[in-house]
């Protein structure tokens, strides 16, 4: 049986798009919607959402793997009481890394271009007809080359852009100069103008984003976080702004969720605030991805995308 | 001998540019900056820019090409004195390409993305967190298949769009839908969301953006024009914009440039004026292109980008 545990309100788009799912694949299995009517010892296939009710799996003993309907895992991985020996799985599914792309793309182009000057009108104006900076003179990196994060730091290099990535492992993709570890993390974001986080969010790269990393960014550098809000030191970033050592941070997730109104970001006249919409898991597409996982289970095949209980994501 | 006819404050930087060039190319050739010290007799290739100086033609014999430092030719085909016997060459060179690819992605992302929503604020304010539409469910038109036509439509395509083109003649593009002539032009249009104007100006795209283009646009479209002012009827967009059939519209040319400060364009709140920056002709690459050109010719090979006189682009 499938049990999905997400968020109440997404039951009924969730319980097509399986059944949906199912059907495509040719796969026979039981579904239920409400953790709280369904004995947990009958589960094999679990579905969990940070959103979502709280579902006890101390007794789940059929437990063959666990879904977390999120990219990120770190709501999950601090929980005591879930079981080491079932594999977790993030979610990896191609609508949450096509609006990803899309999120990173449209705010780097937005940078690229200062799109935020001609919205306010200046340059037509002055009918100032200076030839803008080309995407090939323009340096983006990447921090974090995961599902999400590689396929950000490709789409760039394929609109143009010079692209660096960084990561804790060293990665290996095609005309991106890619970085790794903390020996080579000042290379890194001293040819970053425009830099782009979507690390995970452990204990090694809790609050990675403060005062002393900023400062090693270009001049006028932009900051992008689409990631965690737990990446960022909050205050330090303000201060880098203040300083003028960053210019602008467009920022979609925050250690609090909604952003309190009162917050220094949501008034900064130099940070834009996302409400968390940069990459949404969208039940048509990661009801198939997660099937596609069920099947591969069934078949004796190997999960994709399991965490790593020792990285922590 | 070449000579640069074009804005007299470039000189400088197209003195540099060109030498380089040749210097690259391995390509003898005397160079001249300014057209009142050159008897124009003695000119091989003769490059001309809409903002030069009057270069008269009348009596150059041994001219081989003329090259247009802009990519359209409107300017130059409606002269009485060209010769029709030169080859007249658009400027097409790898940095306005680009160019033209940055401004016209940054420009569809950020209505695809809805951005100026997000740097007003409000859905922030709102925590609206419903899931935005991905790049693969936004239908984008591109008017206009030639050098950068065709390049912005297939940039386009890579980043993620569903994308259509639209030419005189028919154009074949892997996964675009290329439609052709007047009576696949309805078709076309109804099926984009953002219209893309990248057309040639000549006496048959004179105001063929009009009232009665524009409401055959889906409901809300948005219209970039990064192409030539002529191509626009003004009062219609404005018209259809009022109406609310067209949402939003970014305008980099002008019918008169700099766009005068008292035109209704420069103060509507749902257009976006841009001081012709979307496509710059830069020197250092374009030279490359022209003495690339200038080879072709030299070793007898036919020039590309040549200006078909009977469709005046």
């Amino acid at each position: 049986m499938i049990l999905y545990g997400g968020a109440v309100d997404g039951r009924q788009n969730w319980r097509t798009a399986l059944a949906t799912a199912l059907g495509e694949a040719n796969l026979a299995a039981s579904v239920a919607m409400d953790p709280e009517a369904i004995p947990i010892d009958e589960v094999d296939y679990l579905l969990l959402d940070a959103d979502g009710p709280t579902v006890s799996l101390a007794k789940a003993t059929r437990l063959k793997a666990i879904f977390s309907l999120w990219a990120g895992v770190d709501w999950l991985v601090c929980r005591d009481d879930l079981p080491r020996n079932v594999p977790l799985v993030h979610m990896a599914e191609d609508g949450m890394t096509r609006g990803m792309c899309d999120y990173v793309a449209g705010h780097v182009m937005r940078y690229h271009l200062g799109l935020d000057d001609f919205l306010s009108g200046r340059p037509a104006r002055d009918w100032d007809t200076t030839a803008p900076a080309l995407s090939s003179q323009r340096t983006v990196g990447v921090m974090g080359l995961g599902v999400l994060g590689g396929a950000a730091a490709r789409l760039l290099r394929d609109i143009g852009f010079q692209v660096s990535g960084w990561s804790r492992r060293r990665k290996d993709i095609p005309s991106i100069t890619c970085f790794a570890g903390h020996e080579e993390l000042a290379t890194f974001l001293a040819r970053s103008q425009i830099l782009v986080v979507l690390l995970p969010l452990t204990g090694s790269t809790e609050r990675i984003v403060d005062a002393s990393l900023l400062k090693q960014l270009p001049e006028g550098a932009c900051l992008i976080n689409a990631a965690r809000g737990g990446l960022i030191d909050d205050s330090d970033l303000i201060a880098s702004l203040e300083e003028g050592t960053l210019k602008h941070a467009t920022l979609d997730a925050f250690r609090e969720e909604p952003l309190p109104r009162s917050h220094r970001f949501r008034s900064h006249p130099r940070i834009t605030v996302t409400p968390h919409i940069a990459s949404v898991t969208r039940p048509e597409t990661a009801a198939r991805a997660i099937v596609r996982q069920i099947s591969r289970t069934e078949a004796g095949l190997p999960l994709e995308h399991v965490v790593d209980w020792s990285a922590g994501y």
